[in-house]
């Protein structure tokens, strides 16, 4: 069945359908103008709208219901970098006349498969009609320890540390792309890491727990993401380029680009943190996931890039940045 | 100068800096993974993201300044209509590679406009590089009653009412897409409800200190909006259509069209309500802006349109939906 078919709120109806109800401090979900729920002293609202003219789009290389995953946690992934909970969503799309509700169901599938693993309830947004489909989602969290992880708090000594394996989504989405096909488990296990990102909220809250101040998502690529906590801190950083965690897969498919992609390749939504040794060594106990120390923040500003040896690393392309300057 | 050459991070800069901060409560705003503040008991957390493809677009009749107003104005009459303040906005910029900067500091300055007379805070957001220009903003509020307007409270005998005079954006609308010139305060008047319009805030807060329960904002049209309401409360309505107010200079532009753009035009962003008549006699002395019956609920279902005798009027097409059956 077609959108134009079913109608704006025919649409709006279903999806309502599907996100369901379940929080009992949720007064108005959705269907009316705002979300409204109890919050500790006063009712809470939430809104959210689109505005937009266009034309025409069709995803290429990720399935509907990988569209809605990813698209969810992204944004969860920026509350772990904060430290925080995600509870509620709120989900703007903006879609073509001629989408197929079906594709919609799926990508709203996904999205409620990853909502449901970490107790958050999509709770309002919008649909617009547009030239292609785009979906803008808002969460909203909180703080269970009054404490947050920020980019601004870096100090030089400390160390750069970050959780889990690097490169693998980068690789995933040049596998993708191309026709290439490697071993089936490794193929699987790189196009997964690009398509269905974890969001490290249990990370967040234990680096929080462990008095980490500093904390910023992968999502641009390593050494791009470090940046932004030099440039907020004001402080510089170095990285020991053999110490990255490169996924094990991304070397055996990639060689040697596999150090490229784990610096640059970005969207592995791992938490990249500093703080003292001590902490990060209680970390690499506590933690379910690697934790691994990259570098460490120093005095005056930039990203460097050292060997072994301590000679300079040359890095093609550092990250990914919307109007890129080329 | 080009968004390109500036770059996406230049844009954050910049715009974080036309937001400035000025929220004693607010913890982190523009320029982190996600916005903080203290909420009551913990710190509250918000974050959007955009997720998008497409192809091109640029506006036709309405000035960047006046997109950045409208984008917001349509969000904040969206928390009126909850009879609630709002607080915080979050901004999802969609833009392509050749946006000019200005444009886009332009669209700023005209969301900000709006945003200080309302004490809104814009407290975050994101950026991606799209084919068109789309913003998606979430508002976040709060309700000092503790008390809401909902779509789903409208019982059968209650009168329906409308704040303001309708038709006004509809005929500005097309007036702006037409050649077509009025005397220039018309004109003016006219075009200026279309891109101008004003979210009802304190208008929602007296419909809720008044005990009104049920309310909406007229985005789509008035017929279309009132069978939301309808729809979410299982009744029917009547409105008599000589007692819809319609703005005097869509009249005299107009003529016999009026009354349809009134009906059906949206784009009005007033609020509309039921309430007792008692109510709504007391709104009509304390409310700063018209307040006039139009009309009841009834028990059933849809919307009927009556004139003076009762005869049922008819209308070429209720208001506005995204994917239209047509």
């Amino acid at each position: 069945m077609k959108v134009s078919e079913l109608g704006e709120f025919g649409l709006i109806d279903l999806l309502a359908k599907m996100a369901g109800g379940g929080d009992e401090r949720l007064l108005i979900g959705i269907g009316d103008d705002a979300a409204a729920w109890r919050g500790d002293d006063s009712i809470q609202l939430a809104s959210v709208d689109s505005f937009i003219e266009g034309v025409h789009f069709t995803p290429e290389t990720t399935p509907w219901q990988d569209v809605g995953w990813k698209a969810l946690a992204i944004n969860l992934s920026d509350i772990a970098a904060m430290g925080g909970i995600p509870r509620y969503a709120l989900v703007s799309l903006s879609l073509p006349d001629d989408t197929e509700v079906e594709d919609i169901a799926a990508l709203y599938t996904g999205m409620l498969n990853l909502a449901k693993q970490y107790g958050v309830s999509i709770i309002g947004g919008d649909i617009s009609r547009a030239p292609m489909v785009a979906i803008s989602i808002t969460i909203l969290g909180s703080s269970p320890a009054q404490k947050i992880l920020t980019r601004s708090s870096a100090r030089p000594g400390e160390t750069v540390a970050v959780t889990g394996k690097l490169g693998a989504a980068a690789a995933g989405m040049e596998l993708l792309k191309s026709q290439r096909r490697l071993d089936p488990e490794a193929d699987t296990r790189l196009k997964n890491a690009f398509l269905h990102p974890t969001p490290r909220i249990a990370e967040g809250l234990l680096l929080v727990e462990q008095g980490v101040k500093t904390a910023i998502d992968i999502s641009d690529g390593l050494v791009a993401d470090l940046s932004q906590i030099g440039k907020a801190s004001q402080v510089g950083a170095r990285i020991e380029v053999e110490r990255v965690p490169v996924e094990p897969a991304v070397k055996t498919a990639f060689g040697e680009r596999a150090l490229e992609l784990a610096l640059s390749g970005g969207e592995d939504y791992e938490l990249l943190f500093t703080a003292s040794s001590e902490i990060v060594e209680r970390l690499k106990k506590a933690a379910s996931v690697p934790v691994t120390a990259i570098g460490e923040i120093v005095a005056g500003k930039g990203v460097s890039l050292v060997d072994k040896a301590g000679n300079p690393f040359k890095l093609e392309k550092a990250g990914w940045e919307h109007f890129d300057q080329r």
